[in-house]
Order: structure tokens, then C-alpha cells, then sequence
């Protein structure tokens, strides 16, 4: 196996604090849009065995680690919703009404 | 979907240069551990769908990012054939045959 351990860790904190983001729209679309542009900030960290992902894990108990990608997605959420892309199932819904 | 791009064109390059790298192993481990050391040094480029990645790939072309990604594979690939990983299938195999 081969994965960006801060892929994981950027999805788990975007789940969790998905409410306190205030996102437009929550859809599968917008919220990789906003993975994919917080990912892009943060230096990669791939690994290749499970047992390294669980200490990278970890790091979500460091306050401060998890402050600073906090605002990254938090950036990153606001972009998005500002102007979310072609595929937002919102956007798509709201198109066919009018 | 959520992908690094960078992930698919160092594969792509790891698998068109393999023999030039003289890696003392190619089991599917090594490649592994070659592959996450290369990422972790290249800034990540995900992406949110399929266009996007064809558009990096086409960076495959351009011979001078080509030569600095090939640059980092090679160093990759000799910390890997220095002291594979654990789990590396030749060495697993070496270590029953004694």
C-alpha cells in the first residue's frame, strides 16, 4: 500500500469539524474540492504500512498541529464555497430550477 | 474523487525507467518504498477529477521536470536498495534460505 498519511488525517478533521466550517454546500464535491485544495498546502507524508498511519494519527491529539490545519481547511472551505465547482450537486440543483 | 496527480506521473516514471534505476530489488514493497520517498519530496497536486490528472501527466513531456522527478526517484531508489524494508520479498526469501 502506498498513501499520503495526511490525506487521512485531513479527512478525519474535516468530518469532524464539518459543522464549525460553515460551508455552503457539504456535498461529496465541495468537500473534496476542499481536500483537495488543503492537501495541496501541507507537505505530504506518504507511507506504506498501515502501523504508520496510526502514529501519524496521532498528531490529531497535538492541539496545535491540529490548529494549523484547522485554518488550512477553514481557507480552504471559504474558497470553496464562494465558488463551488461545475459538479456541486447544490449548484446542479439549483441551475435545473431556474 | 480526491487524487494526487503526482502520485500517478512518478508510477508512470518509476515503471518506464525501472531498469535504468539498478534497484537491488523491484518486489512490489520496494517499488512501494521508492515511490512514498519520492512523494514525500515533490509538492503535492491533488486534483478533484479525471481532466485534471491527463493534464498533469502531460507533464511527462516536458524533459526538464521529467529529468528533476527521475533525479529524485534514483535517490529513492538507491536508499531502498540500501537497506530495504522489513517486509521486502527478496529479503524475507534470503532470510529462510539461511
Amino acid at each position: 500500500m502506498l498513501v499520503n498519511s495526511k490525506e487521512i488525517v485531513m479527512k478525519e478533521l474535516l468530518d469532524r469539524y464539518i459543522d464549525q466550517l460553515h460551508m455552503k454546500c457539504t456535498c461529496p464535491i465541495c468537500k473534496n474540492d476542499v481536500l483537495a485544495l488543503s492537501l495541496n498546502q501541507v507537505k505530504p507524508s506518504y507511507v506504506t504500512d498501515k502501523k504508520k498511519i496510526a502514529y501519524n494519527k496521532a498528531e490529531l491529539v497535538d492541539k496545535q498541529k491540529n490548529t494549523a490545519m484547522l485554518v488550512i481547511l477553514a481557507e480552504s472551505a471559504a474558497i470553496v464555497s464562494a465558488g463551488p465547482g461545475d459538479n456541486c450537486v447544490t449548484k446542479k440543483r439549483e441551475e435545473q430550477k431556474s
